[in-house]
């Protein structure tokens, strides 16, 4: 028996080779699936069998990619009802892989339809030695079961089920091997940490302290984090299977005019993926600002309105073909063109140019102090803000400016932070679309506002409620 | 908490990144470091951190380059004796690693100063979460405690107080990371998978299941493999301090009549990386081969003689670079020298060539079978050899041949065969070097033979005992 | 102006990026374009226009490739009668390119519908300064003639009008830049350098030397070194347009059993594209030897049957891949399987393997001053053989073995020599695809014979005269 | 023979591999020397001389680390009176290299050491086939002769007999292979084209039709552009024999705070490699400003003072590792960190930040349409403002502002502009280190500004002559 894991890091996305002796299967494998082949190829492995947990939200799986390079045969939930080949398996379903017995479970929660997948490995001892869960446990939490609308209490009901009744059931000694790490949003509080076991989460799992019932269903469905828009959009895709790599658009480089014409095409959109000291000294007026490390995917599948065609601004053409990949794995396909020359040549064009201004911790600090008249956004998540935050600023997240800008004045001055400037340049980018004339970006954002010695310590950082400003805030 | 695992595949060996939150440990880390640089600056750590378990008998480790590039601290076995600056630790001796309290166990047996880790993430709960044990408990295997002449009933049986009152005391749920994987030779019978758990090791591990003492000491100081020759090198290289990586001699090209005066040099030699048939078609004479792939840093730590000035023939002056690599990796940091333009420039050259003819199954099947006189020496280990081979074939694992040629006639065709054919060309070098005139290769090895349809289903296939061949395999 | 050479080693063809302020043309662009892409890119100039000199016999080119990349007008001669979308040009002619004008002359000689493109550069003067020539005017040599048989006096003698009547009637310092250098066989005896003058050629050039028509013609056509094969396929295919690169098979890997079951279909064949003594080794029997430096497009499209499906053996997949394109640019399209694993992964598979023997020159002399009965045939070019040889050697060039193996005696020990060892082991493949049974490769060829010592300086060195090796080689 | 010329790009600065038979020389040889190593390998040469023209003004020569790496010997022009090994060579020597013959030419002019190196391919004839004159000939142009001051008299004097009565006395169809191409300082107006001939410069190279000795001495002494700093300095480290690239300091990664404490140090500097429109959305305040691309090292020896610590912001660090080679080329050794975690890491740090805006063509129209106030400074080279330019702008050439920034006031809205925005963000880091408080980039520059229509053909946008704006342009 073998187990090698495969993390992608801006979905925050655990997938694996399991192999027995010759032969491999993948579970719940991203859309890129070369990695698979390779390591296959390593390992000497033949990957006969791709295992789907679930119909994943917050990405859109490789399945019949890897289906397709490789002939293996897909093995999904029954109740996913997908319309693609697939061996459909459910509770008291077993099949083997070499040396290894995979037995199935019905766990949902998370989802309606989640299965998990328990490993024996007959060479050793009868009892299971791994748990391929998707997303029902995690190292240090549970899988939300909030993601559809009405369902929430019915699903974290089940999840209880799922954990309690089944997972726990398992061994203390069986290791864990679920599909997300920290930073994914399919749950609250994951750890660092990509593996655990068994009687370690049942032990230190605090969403599995809660004996309770119905505490354990209150805690998922009250007070969860806001979910992405393409969450709701993925589950569908994987169950009709999405469209193969093969299928895609190429992504063109476009010299400025065209860039220019092809923009303004109904339902097209530009994307700029540069560093935000970039996009702030100059871009394509109207641009999305997301830039390419980070949650660069989920940010991307939350704010961009899904099946329109993407537009590229980057660094290089490198970098815009590596964004293209992170935008296919949230299911936005139509990525079609990029910058050729980038905003350099844009500018030797003489097309038109936006902006948005950067102010270090020090400038921003001094800026408050005057008593300027602004308003501060804080975009941060609502955790995060409870946490700390400069006095006087405005909370809202930054995908929700698409509708909540209505509560800020679009004609004041407007600085935006969050956590490093990254995020904030994106709330930039989205206020600056619904015509916020002086929107500032904090670079370095909370983290270099405290590592300046400002905040939160000092509580004379404050943002001067001006009658304007305190107007601005009520909702 | 975080851990992400390194595997070499050439030494089987596996070492980790452990870390806390913005500090990090290296655990064994293998002698070219820049891994553990590349993985600490993408989780946004700094390595304060490096953990030996013991003095490693198999590999040279990196922890002095380490420290050089990192300013890290080195934990080692106070028992150690350790010439280099470190923190010498023992059982009772605890630190920290942000959140992560390690402590530490002494577990002698696989050497007498093998200390282990256990590490409590103290932001989830009291009880261990993860051991790092080195070489004491493998995944389906323990360490072998028969490396030190003369000790290995003493290191035995401390290995079982080792296994039974420490490691074995740690909860279930407590996660194992071993320093070696299946295809190491600091065990008998790893096995593929590369983590696991002290409740499912207690259960499956073969070994912890003998619950007597002594008849545990028996099973492991008899029938162990052989160990290779640098095996009782290696630890007193790692106690001294390795050379470090910029001390170490560059590697020139040489064209080949420089390269042919270089090898004549008093200790230097001539090692030969490329494929089989590469070596077979022309080599220069005494000529060592070992091919590049598979376990080439153990064949060669084991078969060449330490401290040699060691010149390469590669199939490119690249491959050369990452062999000379893994030859550093077990100590041999004398390679000096690579052929420029390869074994076509030294043919063109005008210089002697050696050639070792190449069968496939069905040309040895037809040898045999015509009662040919010749030879067959089977070079696996003895315990490949007696699963199942050729009947007739006298078995002389390929490292043994260095002394064991006695036991054949150097002027009798003597075909060497092993798995696959990689093995029996380093031994048809050795034989080749000490004489032999006609040495011929099993290309494909038992593998292909068995594929082909001959063995060992096939009892035909049987070498013809004429008493001439009778003769030589009688010890 | 702006001009910059392309040399593709293998075919020893030059093609040019001529560039004006923002616009560029390509000269004789070579099948895989990406470098004119990236060359323009690098310039900022836009590809306008494909120049193409004539119907080039040795290789196919990219001009719809180009075209198809670029949007650019593809320009070629009028009496070429092409087939594909192209501006149709002859003398008279002219055209901008920028400042550039580019006039056409016709150059008829080394094919009926050759022209040349003189350029004036009217930034700096009105007199012309470059030429692009295609195949009429080498560095020290013309054209040959001699490609269309029954043509050959006829079109020498157009090629003396060609050049005496239009190119030596440019200026002394026009810059020449013509399609092949040294290496190339669309000519005698190029020289290494890749461009010249019009005044130094009138010079020192010998073939223009001659002055007389009549002695120029003969010259040029008789004694010619051979044409390969593919030599009278180019020219059809380049005027019908070639298949787009994205028309072409993929290159598939192929397990042993595949490739097998593949290479034995109707118009398949394994080409072993490896070292010699890779080759010597071990190989598929029945495979073309052809291994992937030097020559290796030429060779191809010499000796392998047109239309071939064509199977690799290689050392490495990428290999391969850099080899498929070398076979395209020959017209050998269908380049459709590698095998994966390389010749260990067939070894382990049981399968049938060859042989070549290799041998040093010690080894070579050995055996003929032994007086062993053998064969030795040196298949370099007769022009090579005549300048020194091995006495007794008969002189079959490696391609012409295809059908003159009739000579020679499959079942003698025949020992093949080219200058290298290279050709030679091709000749091996083709006379143990023939029925030899005993063919022996000269490692090092001439060169390491002469290196060693033996040849051409050694008298001794003679192959022995013996009754049935002087029967073998008359005619 | 075999010619393959070398083009670096940003010194716009050609050197040459010069083939005879196995032996070659390099030519003016760059300071990174590893191409010439690997282009040697590939032609199968070995590199056995080393040839400078002159004292290179404008780069550091690679000769001592070539010589180091080949063994190969440095001839350099006897009134050089250079400090290393070498053979002196001036007219009248002559020295073969395979079937070449290389004569020694004096050609003082440029410099006062200056030679010329013609070739006669004895293989071919007796003429002269190739002439490399360093920076007396170029393609178009001559080398300027008032680098030296006090001297550019004397110097242009030599040069016409130089040129006169040495170089045009070779024939026509010679071939010139000059150490410059367009963008080099050292002329004035070289052309695209990289190569030339005796022929067609003697008729169309403008210097040349000067006749009269006076009129060209004049031509060349008058109206010459600026040199930059460095000029002065590289002829004697060329001499002297510069620092070996294995003694130069290595480039090391410096986080926020360290890099920070570095750059305090005495006689260190930042420079920030970047795009302009990141430097101005955020830079370390007192950076220099000289993006990677273009001119970059013939800026960076203008502006930076000598012997300076360099200390890097950039993209990436292999950018940086990139640029300190750049710097290296011209002199600039001592290049020692690069931030680690580029700016984004520093505003986290919460470090303070300097910003300058960027205006798009538009933007700028509107500015001065609207008659705000404001200086604009176009800091082309006035050759290039004569040609065209915003009415009103005042033209200080960028270097120039380190001194002549006094002729304009440090608390005035400034716009500086260039060709297309790189060299004017160069011109704003110096006017923001002389404390200028509003210093605004135009984006896309002149080139830009054509290009959205308003200029040079419309007269309507210029500065509005305020009193103020009238006031600061006087000197």
């Amino acid at each position: 028996m073998f187990v090698q894991q495969f993390f992608v890091k801006g979905l925050a996305h655990s997938s694996y080779l399991l192999g027995g002796t010759d032969t491999c299967a993948i579970v719940d494998p991203q859309r890129d699936v070369d990695v698979y082949l390779q390591a296959a190829e390593d390992m000497g492995m033949t990957i006969t069998h791709i295992l789907e947990t679930h119909l994943h939200a917050d990405f859109i799986s490789g399945h019949l990619d890897l289906a397709d390079a490789t002939g293996a045969t897909i093995y999904a939930p029954r109740a996913g009802n997908c319309q693609f080949d697939h061996v459909a398996v459910a509770e008291g379903d077993s099949f083997s892989l070499g040396d290894l017995t995979l037995r199935v479970l019905d766990t949902p929660g998370h989802t309606p339809e989640h299965i998990s997948y328990v490993v024996v490995d007959n060479a050793r001892g009868p009892e299971p030695c791994a748990l391929f869960c998707g997303d029902t446990l995690f190292v240090g939490d549970v899988g939300r079961p909030d993601l559809f609308p009405g369902q929430a209490v019915e699903l974290a009901t089940k999840l209880y089920s799922s954990l309690h009744d089944k997972l726990l059931q398992l061994p203390d000694f069986c290791e864990v091997y679920p599909a997300h790490g920290a930073g994914s949003l399919c749950g609250r509080a994951m750890g660092a940490k990509r593996t655990s076991t068994i009687g370690y989460e049942r032990r230190y799992n605090a969403a599995l302290q809660i004996a309770d019932r119905e505490a354990f269903v209150a805690s998922l469905t009250t007070n969860m984090p806001a979910a992405p828009d393409h969450f709701s959009r993925c589950s569908a895709i994987n169950a009709a299977g999405p469209a193969r790599a093969g299928e895609l658009p190429a992504l063109e480089p476009l010299r400025p005019q065209q860039f220019r014409e092809r923009s303004q095409r109904e339902g097209a959109l530009v994307l700029d993926i540069r560093g935000y000291e970039s996009f702030g000294g100059m871009h394509i007026p109207g641009a999305y600002h997301i830039d390419a490390g980070g949650n660069f995917s989920t940010f991307a599948g939350w704010i961009l309105p899904p099946d329109s065609e993407i537009l590229l601004v980057a660094n290089s053409e490198t970098q815009a073909a590596e964004a293209a990949v992170m935008l296919r794995r949230v299911g936005l396909d139509r990525v079609t063109g990029v910058l050729h020359g980038g905003m350099f040549a844009w500018a030797r064009a003489g097309l038109p140019l936006g902006h948005v201004g950067q102010v270090s911790a020090h400038e921003l600090q001094q800026m408050t102090a005057a008593g300027e008249e602004l308003v501060l956004v804080d975009v941060r998540a609502p955790s995060e803000y409870e946490k700390y935050h400069i006095e006087g600023a405005v909370n809202i997240p930054a995908p929700d400016l698409r509708t909540r800008y209505t509560e800020l004045d679009p004609g004041a001055r407007t600085i935006v932070i969050c956590s490093t400037g990254h995020r904030s340049s994106m709330a930039a980018s989205l206020l600056k679309q619904r015509g916020f004339t002086d929107v500032v970006n904090a670079a370095g954002g909370m983290t270099g506002y405290t590592a300046a010695g400002f905040a939160p310590e000092c509580p004379v950082c404050v943002v001067p409620h001006g009658p304007r400003f305190l107007g601005r805030q009520v909702a």
